[in-house]
């Protein structure tokens, strides 16, 4: 399946005094490549929000695999590899030029802003995975 | 006027690549005493907030004057200097047994949680905020 | 194994509009958890990062299984179930009175702070551990 | 003197319960701002902690005036106001297109990374700003 690929920068904020970046600002950063990919789909996480839609992160795999530094361009991938009723699973990397730094297995469950209850994807959004991703391949 | 203390332990994610605390974490440390000073007075923000009721910093006047590292102990003080219709003002300092790390003048304000518009402070906590410290002093 | 236990509070700086803890927030608590549990063995942060010693997360398999909300008191456990030449692999959870939020399999390594390089366990640490749990059980 | 902008993006890692931009993250904001001022003028913050220079906030005077949400496209400014030896003041914004977030008057010390004291700023750094400022207005 197609890749979407997001630039983070990494700041001082995002370090910690091992003089690397905090192990769990990656993240963060993931998160941010999934929030790009949903927007460049067409979708913002506020408008979602007042839809009631709500996406939790349900279960990680993730590897750190070296660290990343002060300073470090980071591209960020995001990998749709199964699109379900109520979740999506992907697959996120984090890397320099030169370099992976992190890997890592997702599931994204989609919830009801107001119970928290699981709720199948929009289907405004379940089209788009789909149509995106043929466009794309 | 009185005093309110909070302990505050500095771990890793608070720290940065310079090996000090990140200059911002020390907003964080002030609110957690701000938030232990409000539960002592028997308040909790969750239940605040269902009733509509948002604490918002409004300004804050910032000296770090010496940094704070990795494992430091610190306490963390509330100073209710003056209660105004829908604000409050105050000083916090964050210290080690040793020597003090920063201090703040602080004014928080009382917003709407749905509108985000200005509102009296409730009475009940204004009351609880005299009468604490008549009883502390 | 015995299992170490640590408190943690949920405060504003932890959640997120969706009005739960943003999900990678639960990774500082498992680490707090981690720090004071290494403390409690005799050991601080700062001092092995003086020795060169950095505990690094190498791996971590999570499942965020309910969310947790502004001023939960929260339990964060640590249960060591393998030490090896250079990692620990511990079990962690997150849970409040009633309901646990959280479960995480976490690999740790050693590494050395200066190159960043695997290291083994300091012979001090791995004593210690082996002690303490021959105590606890 | 001329100004410096710099866009960054809310994401939910931003957001508290309260539905806004949690107070304290704006101050990391400021710093993502001054640091690619910095990198424009050609500095990036690991080569100068390499070379033992390190920058410190010193002081803040800051005033949030309307809250930031999830979403939003917000430019930052650095306008340089005075530059010391061993220090820079700054006056910064935080702005959607259409209004100001917050305002803050900022003091930057320079330090040895090292011991921690105060270290005149490089002449290197000094020359760049003064042209940088010359070319720019």
């Amino acid at each position: 399946m197609s890749e979407f690929n997001w630039p983070v920068r990494v700041y001082f904020e995002d370090t910690d005094a091992g003089g690397i970046v905090y192990h769990a600002r990656y993240l963060y950063f993931l998160e941010r490549a999934r929030t790009e990919w949903l927007r460049e789909l067409g979708f913002n996480q506020s408008l979602l929000k007042q839809q009631n839609v709500l996406f939790v992160v349900r279960d990680m795999n993730i590897k750190w695999q070296k660290p990343a530094e002060l300073d470090d361009a980071l591209t960020v991938s995001v990998n749709i590899i199964a699109v379900k009723k109520a979740s999506l699973k992907m697959q996120q990397t984090i890397q320099t030029e030169n370099e992976q730094k992190l890997h890592a297995d997702v599931t994204i469950a989609c919830i009801d802003a107001t119970n928290k209850k699981p709720m199948a994807l929009p289907q405004a959004i379940l089209s788009l995975i789909t149509i995106s991703d043929e466009i794309r391949s």
